[in-house]
């Protein structure tokens, strides 16, 4: 099991506008991409990774020139691992208004010759899978093995087996929902508020002022940070230890840091914000709080997943209280409903929502043995070709 | 069971200053308090209300000038109530720091002409109780039949049952904590940073700019107010329902309200930031953080309770996440340690931690049995004294 090694990003092109779920469309854009491992040759062992709010193209291996800028799936793809880029092919894409590479709000606005800003358009989970089919196309990828992620990434996994039924064979969703509840929209609201209300932000467009909306897209950050931890934890990793606990161990008493938690979080933030977009950020908790592929159908998730082919792995965490288990489990009734196949593991690990992007032994098998049963479809269907 | 009728506050002046437990002290300073009912003539039916975050030393009734300014907790308290002012003589204090007419961050400090902004010393859990049993004295009240309070005025009740253990006779701990968790501290310092970096709150100081961190302050109150709701709550009365839905039952694609939460919790934010103090806010979140009678005493609340000489009644939700069923039950816990007198209700309800404060049968009735039977006890103690 070895590490995927030096990889580079590209870049493809699209001169075709994309007409978008708000009626808006986006004119010629280009989406950054990663592979790894080799496209075989039927093209049939392509696995497409999608991201979450803060993640990118760069799922495996790292930067020539940075040795630490390994990719944020890094132990779940690479030779050997649970996604073995030894048997099948993975691309790792960015999505539109990202800030990773893919065309977004701080990129030229074409109409205007300045930054997008608060024009960018809004953006939907299945926009965004609209914009990978084509790179899909561009690749020259008709089916894909899997397509597969976490959270959002989930979403979008979802998606594409509603909205591309024949183009994927598996769909796996990961620490995902259906829908966000009103408590997630809350949430993601009072982010908004917080980067929305920041003078910096100015409506948008505060590249043209040289500013960032730092304080709002730290305190966005943190009260992000704390949904995706589990209580249990926090609890254990921070307690009510002191920040100064080895020299005096006494409050401050003043605003700043007493707990070790406070100067987690604010650090978390403050990170954040140095390499976040705020437009990325806004645009992304609205596709998040859009997604409802049930909306279309009255509601009833059975009916909307009616037409999927693929067959499926759903995966969930028990301390994640984000996207509970609950949530995935919605999932799953909907497509027993309609006699898919369904492969559902509820795992009991400690880490909440972030469990779904480390390293866990029970959450790694399961993973394994999902892409081992269909590595063994793969060769049977060579086999079938060859006989 | 009737309505306290119309109340009028009352203004106590302290000259002699408070020693706080940062060292600070607070030199001269008023407490607001407000009476309901009748001292009886041994001065033993007395009282005393504790409040929580935004709440004040309007506890019942409503002030003549404005018909629809009833007390905090005008269910609880009256005639016929489970408090019943016909027997029991009520008080309700405002805090110090508090911004409702107690001395606090808004008023002119002595030393310097100014208001104090910045200048106002933290306080703790235990600097409000020494200003409250400075109170008592004043009202010749040595012992109280009760001190009772919900979240952090239940932290407030806790106490007074360690810090003066002969002056109450009965302890009321309701939705409290004996210490926050790392999570609840996140949830804290989220809202402090929001208002810490509002530019218009000028390092606490905003009084003398003629500004408010409006902007602060509603994300504050917003991440604060979704901590007090149960999630199952909030899907029940907001679900996923569109705020347009009437006019269009589709998303807006903006940064405007899409959904009826949103709309729910910005308008919260707003309200609470055109008549809540900044600093008063802060300064309460650091109370709230500092808790911990236990910590003096090696992390053992059972030592830390082993003075107390009151009978408890303790309560608790069962969908309240900010300070859950688990934490009232630890207080329980080291109490039956030191085989104190111990009530615990755990009372199942939906609406999360701000459940202490609705109308709620269950609730209601476990309070005004305690109730009842001090007033049995009141009256026996009379008859006693009469033979």
């Amino acid at each position: 099991m070895g590490s995927i090694g030096t990889v580079t990003p590209q870049a493809m092109h699209f001169a075709e506008p994309l007409r978008l779920q708000s009626g808006a469309s986006i004119g010629d854009y280009t989406l950054m991409y990663e592979t790894y491992g080799t496209l075989n040759a039927d093209k049939s062992n392509a696995v497409l990774v999608c991201h979450a709010l803060n993640a990118s193209h760069h799922v495996a291996g790292t930067y020539a020139d940075k040795p630490k800028s390994q990719g944020w799936w890094d132990n779940m793809v690479g030779p050997g691992k649970p996604v073995d880029t030894d048997r099948f092919f993975v691309i790792g894409v960015n999505n539109l208004g990202s800030c990773f590479g893919s065309t977004g709000p701080m990129h030229t606005n074409p109409a205007t010759g300045k930054p997008y800003g608060a024009a960018f358009p809004l953006l939907t989970v299945e926009d965004w899978v609209s914009a990978q089919a084509r790179l899909a196309d561009r690749l020259g990828i008709e089916q894909f093995a899997a397509v597969m992620g976490g959270s959002l990434g989930g979403m979008q996994a979802l998606s594409w087996s509603i909205m591309f039924p024949e183009r994927l064979r598996h769909c796996i969703v990961i620490a995902s929902t259906p829908k966000l509840s009103a408590q997630n929209i809350a949430f993601n609201d009072v982010a908004r508020q917080a980067i929305l209300t920041d003078p910096d932000y100015h409506g948008g467009d505060f590249y043209e002022h040289g500013v960032v909306p730092k304080n709002g897209l730290k305190v966005a950050r943190m009260v992000g940070h704390i949904t995706y931890l589990s209580n249990d934890d926090m609890a254990e990793k921070f307690g009510r230890k002191l920040r100064n606990a080895a020299e005096k161990d006494d409050y401050a008493f003043d605003f700043g840091v007493d707990f070790e938690i406070e100067s987690y979080l604010r650090y978390q933030g403050d990170k954040f914000s140095e390499y976040f977009d705020a437009n990325t950020y806004l645009l992304i908790t609205k596709a998040l709080d859009y997604f409802d592929p049930a909306r279309a159908h009255g509601g009833d998730l059975t009916k909307a997943l009616s037409g999927t082919q693929a067959q499926f792995l759903i995966a969930s965490f028990t301390t994640d209280w984000r996207f509970s288990p609950e949530r995935s489990r919605e999932i799953v009734e909907a497509l027993v409903s309609n006699r898919r196949k369904v492969s559902y593991a509820e795992i009991d690990a400690p880490h909440g929502h972030d469990a779904f992007l480390l390293e866990d032994p029970r959450y790694m098998a399961v993973v394994r043995a999902y892409y081992d049963r269909m590595a063994e479809e793969l060769s049977g269907e060579l086999t079938g070709a060859a006989a």
